[in-house]
């Protein structure tokens, strides 16, 4: 594919734990209903899976965020639901609402009918990413997603979001056998996903484990962790030469790192109550250490300028200076610690990514 | 005071590191909805206020799982938000909604308008603590409570609950120094209200930070650990003779171990994503070692008994073999991980209580 070579590489190099002259910043759900012109595409696309299917407005809303702020990645405009939808569940978003399906999967027939589903269902999202990889000519990298297997089955057993997931830990602790079914073809059928999109363009992964941290200690190695790490065992390596880093984020993960370190990924995504110089000490340092990506709280963005420049400085001087020589070090992704709330000024988002920038600069000069 | 001498002391000798023949159990929300006879008492008492400041009713509620269930401790029904609405906040509860308060604190002028409220507006409370006590003749010992500085916070300046705490943040954020008002007469006014409660009859405190785990690392230590450790620093240690175990419990806290460890308490309460094995070697052993109280997931009650029990063992397993001699050493109270769930079905309940039991015993057997 003849997709225009990288103008900036910093995020895929702190991904691979290379040292970098600034710590790259992108943010989770950067494109999206903040900014004034991503609800006017959605408008125009009428609802968010026409938004999400239409591979013109898919490509638009992904560069919107780009063209305000000095972002250094993009990320695929979609959902972490594509797939159990693409099995048949039948997705909906009302407005203002959170996701919806039609069938829930609760009984043992339920199980029975599933199946990893054929990735042409799921064609429109790869043509949005090979899409989106030619509009950004090579500005910035982009990564693709999914959501994990576990945070996909809690959906799928809910039938949407939930505030106790008692339908789902119900299933697990009665149905193990059938909760273990249902995540096996999750795995499998997030590492086809996975692997599509790499093959579409995607020039990093990341896995969504949204609802790992609702999870007992025990259960979360069991019902979740395995079945991440049984995606990553299947998923490309490289392509067109290059290695494609691999990022989980697991949302209230942070007590269960230990159980982490030996995951077969480039990268962690932690969110705003991991303390990361802690968090780098644990997993940061050493040859298999990972890159750690995150965490501020995504509600410092609605205090007033100065006061999110302290925060910025806190959470990159909480991780310290990064690795700044040749070879493979402790490295930084600056991101939120969560998805960007809808209710954000977006001029403040310019300064949190301005203050990332111009801070880890001088924390590189000064170390 | 001539109340019964108690027949039951296993949850207070646990939470001052004393050995019991078993792990008592109690747990959160213990007279609730998910109760027949809860649900009667509710209705004939109008409201979820009309029956939280009548004693009669707060006494026939506070007992009703005792008649149930072998539970070692009662704790005394009220809310968490009895002293911001004393505060003059106006607090209600619509029925199957959260709780609401008419006025927010949000401003300057909010904050500057408010005080330490008057006990005697809360006497209600103290009443009942005074008549449960009497109802209760010994059986167990009785456990009062407030809610934390910090979520009493987070209720006040939202309103009610909240999704994303994006008022309490954004104040936290941008006027730390009006927060810091707050959190500090909260402090002194949950100090004031705990000790009323010892006096009347209260056997054991608890202090709920039911929202101190959506704090990011730091924020958390500054805006809610600080000030429930104003709390304790202000609470009576003995009365009539007898020390009054202090227990904080704060959900999503495990990551904050290490912080919590020089908290002036006895207990402390873990929720289920916390492994109770590493808890104890982190703040349970040596001399200032806390007793945990924990920690299953409220949703293994809608699995089966078989499948209930098998979950009890495996937390008590968890924690091993409590202190056994003479003098302090690790304990374990057994409780949810969070409020029970009004769903659940009240058999579960007792299958539950009797595993606690026999299998704590079984394990004390076999040391």
């Amino acid at each position: 594919m003849p997709f225009a070579p990288l103008q900036n590489d910093s995020f895929l190099r702190a991904c691979l734990r290379q040292s970098t002259d600034h710590t790259p910043v992108w943010l989770m759900r950067q494109a999206g209903r903040y900014l004034p012109e991503y609800r006017a595409t959605r408008a125009r696309a009428g609802s968010f899976m026409g938004l999400a299917t239409n591979t013109d407005y898919a490509t638009e809303v992904t560069l919107q965020p780009l063209e305000r702020y000095a972002l250094d990645a993009a990320i695929l405009f979609s959902d972490i639901l594509t797939v159990p939808d693409a099995m048949g569940l039948g997705l909906s978003f009302a407005l203002g609402e959170g996701p919806k399906f039609e069938k829930t999967v609760r009984t043992e027939a339920d199980v029975a009918a599933l199946a990893v589903p054929d990735m042409n269902r799921l064609r429109y999202v790869f043509d949005a990413v090979t899409s989106i990889r030619k509009a950004l000519n090579g500005r910035v990298p982009l990564i693709g997603f999914s959501g994990s297997p576990w945070t996909l089955a809690c959906y799928m057993v809910e039938g949407g979001g939930s505030d106790d997931y008692r339908a789902v830990k119900t299933l697990m602790y009665s149905r193990p056998d059938l909760m273990h079914r249902i995540l096996t073809i999750n795995a499998d059928a997030v590492a086809a996903y996975l692997n599509a999109q790499i093959e579409a363009g995607a020039q990093a992964v990341m896995l969504f484990d949204s609802w790992g941290g609702v999870l007992a200690d025990g259960k979360f190695q069991e019902f979740s962790l395995a079945y991440t790490k049984r995606v990553l065992s299947q998923l490309q390596r490289e392509h067109g030469g290059a290695t494609i880093p691999r990022i989980v984020f697991t949302k209230g993960g942070g007590l269960w790192l230990d159980d982490m370190k030996d995951m077969d990924c480039h990268a962690l995504g932690l969110d705003w109550t991991v303390n990361l110089g802690r968090a780098r000490a644990q997993v940061g340092e050493g040859a298999n250490g990972k890159a750690l990506q995150g965490n501020i709280d995504p509600n410092v963005l609605f205090a007033p300028p100065d006061r999110i420049e302290a925060e910025v400085a806190a959470v990159l001087e909480s991780f310290g200076t990064p690795h700044l020589g040749a070879g493979a070090g402790p490295t930084h992704i600056f991101n939120l610690g969560h998805g960007i709330s809808q209710h954000t000024p977006p001029e403040h988002v310019s300064v949190l990514v301005d203050a990332v920038h111009s801070h880890s600069r001088r924390l590189r000069a000064t170390a």
